[in-house]
């Protein structure tokens, strides 16, 4: 009897859908019915799948994408998650998707480096940003007009040598719905930078002012002021208890507690788990994989629970940049970035 | 480009999957794939397709399905709801399956009338109950040993003509997952009481006391005590919000907001619509279709917002038997039975 978890829709136009992410425990890679989609506009029809490199540059020039399988490729394992993932957990809480755990997914990403590629062009002294162009565009709610997806990195970022334009996922092609031909992958930043359906890369010494730059994808720290905004980059350290579900009964004995932890600034050191409320920590076994610098790492703990009651667990993770989860999410006017330390409720019968 | 939702999974072992309800509007039949999945137990392995029908009865006998189908047959569109249908949204939260809107479906079931098969046994006089038994089977967590789900109805309920033994779904046999080859449809209750893969009937003249009856599928008004403690039957009236979604974000102009209504006792007379906090209701339209007895009725509603800024929407629906839903949810220790008006939040920008 085949049983299989399935995407769980947040809109279908555009298409939203979250991964079952509770249901995919110890997985390393996500196959791609199992990829969260998030899409700000309807998906694009391709003409052209030549990506096109200008602007601040000495030499610019198109390349096609069997061009762009001829240069040396590197293979990455990264995760991707959405800004807004975990969104519906905010008090007071924020419109858009309600994205509860599941906007993060993990895959391998072939693909070439952007820096390699710049290097063909001849970036100018003056160059401050990268631009990335998506072939998706539309709407949007707040303004008239038609906008690309549109996206850029600093040129340091955007230079690092593992922001790649990718072409396979897991080893086949780009499925369509996460960028196919070209996409970029930016590992440690949220996945807003990500650029699916990637068709330009324009070198500029201006700042970038596209509204998914200066308008979505900033933190506004407050509900009716601009005051203090900063712009959404790094991912922030996190971790999640994939199983015991919330609010599942369980007999008494030991309860095997499951989950991953990511950060987008080092690696995780640590993982500790509470089940007295947070006045005391234990930590977790963390299945460490040295070679990978950016994938989430798989941690576990076996709880020996002999009183029947209602219990509340508690994960934090610690990274090493030094950050670790607050206890109380970091509110901002769009939702993004919550990281807060996760409660689970189990009752022991 | 292909864009559908999904069932969302609660659990893989055993199964339970909800509808994805919110984006399913004006259908009044739903798929096999759409249809939400709810066990107690893994998938049962058929060994026999026969159905047993013995107890307090003068001639008990077997039958087998083709049998079953040369007798004369109905069909009905029936909605089945799960009693913990929106169980998530209690407070103080319930443990258990965490059912948000979508436990709740419909679709076309063709059967024989329980009343035509049991004509042919001639149940006796002393009968009081009758008792089904499905094929799916398992263990409990709060008692040992091995159980098969087992219901029963009383006598009157049992023998009412359109309490049926149901061997098609949409005008072709059972899926599997939802019963194959029989099971049982009553119509106005909880779908607890329509057992799948049914196997045996039983005539009885005790009150029957298995666990699915006596103490899963029983309204506990108190947190530690059972006092005042009654078996969930009849469907409550109820509506649904489907469109706009929860913390949706729209521009001012008419919205358009639509969804359905259900009730176990007569028929929906009137869906009203507040977006004042319910300090005013307006009524909606609603799409009867008078020749079916059970379906749920479509409604709709056009809200002409014109001001900026962040509104709630509530839905209540009242039923021939005079009925009507709750502001509060009547809370109980199992989370049946859930139909407080609902509230979706929009933003107008």
């Amino acid at each position: 009897m085949k049983l299989r978890p399935y995407l769980t829709t947040r809109s279908l136009m555009p298409e939203n859908q979250e991964t079952p992410i509770h249901f995919l425990l110890r997985e390393s890679v996500f196959p791609a019915r199992y990829f969260f989609r998030r899409n700000h506009f309807p998906f694009p029809e391709l003409e052209s799948s030549d990506l096109f490199i200008h602007g601040q540059v000495q030499r610019p020039f198109s390349i096609s994408v069997s061009q762009l399988k001829m240069m040396p490729s590197k293979k990455l394992l990264v995760p991707l998650e959405c800004a807004g993932n975990q969104r519906a957990k905010f008090t007071p809480p924020i419109f858009g998707e309600q994205w509860k755990d599941g906007a993060i997914s993990q895959a391998v990403w072939t693909g070439v480096s952007l820096r390699e590629l710049l290097s063909l062009a001849y970036i100018q002294s003056n160059a401050k940003e990268v631009i990335f162009i998506g072939a998706d565009f539309g709407k949007r709610q707040d303004m008239d007009g038609l906008f690309y997806y549109a996206r850029s990195l600093p040129l340091e970022k955007a230079l690092h040598p593992d922001t790649i334009i990718a072409y396979e996922y897991n080893g086949t092609p780009l499925p369509f719905k996460h960028g196919f031909p070209l996409r970029l992958i930016v590992p440690q930043w949220y996945a807003m930078a990500s650029v699916k359906w990637l068709k330009q890369i324009i070198v500029t010494d201006q700042p970038f002012t596209g509204p998914f730059q200066t308008i979505d994808y900033v933190y506004y720290p407050y509900k009716y002021s601009d005051e203090d905004k900063k712009p959404v980059t790094t991912i922030n350290v996190n971790s999640l208890i994939q199983s015991p579900l919330d609010y599942s009964t369980h007999r008494a004995g030991t309860l095997l507690i499951e989950g991953i932890a990511w950060t987008g600034s080092g690696r995780i050191k640590k993982v500790e788990i509470s089940v007295d409320d947070g006045k005391t920590w234990e930590k977790a076994v963390l299945m460490l994989c040295e070679q990978e610098r950016y994938a989430w790492i798989h941690w576990h703990f076996a709880w020996n629970v002999r009183e029947k009651g209602e219990y509340t667990i508690l994960v934090k993770a610690t990274d090493s940049s030094g950050r670790t989860q607050p206890s109380v999410p970091i509110w901002n006017r769009k939702g993004y970035g919550y990281n807060a330390i996760q409660n689970v409720h189990v009752k022991i019968e």
